[in-house]
């Protein structure tokens, strides 16, 4: 296949199958003329991580929590299809610690 | 990876995204033990098609139907716990046909 693959693996024990089914669809939902499939299956204690092929996109172990979909929806695009505008999608991701802080 | 995967192409302008990964939050739920992943896909028009490897499960354009959730189950199943009761997806699938001719 010629178009490149998501794959996430969650953490089965804390009940993450639903989280990352949910990011499947979306991830189709958005870019679905742009990978040939995305893959989803159960993985480490407290794994979430998102791969396009063989490249690491998201780990929830070195970003400390999850991704927003926006981030990620951010990080495929600059990836498998650069010139997309995602609309408001695009808008920059404003953590909580940061919506708290407006400095 | 030892686990088997299993794989669903969806046709993508027929818009059964939202069923595919409905039918691989499922398939995950009931047999995470079992798979490494359930990977989905766009596909060709009018595919339906489920492979558990390189074995095809099931064929939408072969059956001429979608599948009853239980049908996959119970075919999964056999090939990867063959032991395990399905509970109430262990009944035998009743097709309309069937449902209005009762002999």
């Amino acid at each position: 296949m010629s178009q490149p693959m998501v794959r996430i693996r969650y953490c089965p024990r804390c009940r993450w199958l639903m989280r990352a089914g949910w990011m499947a669809q979306e991830l189709l939902n958005s870019f679905e003329e742009h990978l040939s499939e995305v893959a989803i299956g159960p993985g480490e204690k407290g794994q979430f991580d998102i791969w396009l092929d063989d490249q690491l996109i998201w780990s929830r172990h070195e970003a400390g929590r999850f991704p927003e979909l926006r981030e990620i929806k951010q990080k495929l695009r600059d990836l498998v299809d650069p010139e997309r505008d995602l609309g408001h999608s695009d808008r920059p991701v404003v953590t909580d610690s940061q919506a708290a802080d407006p400095s």
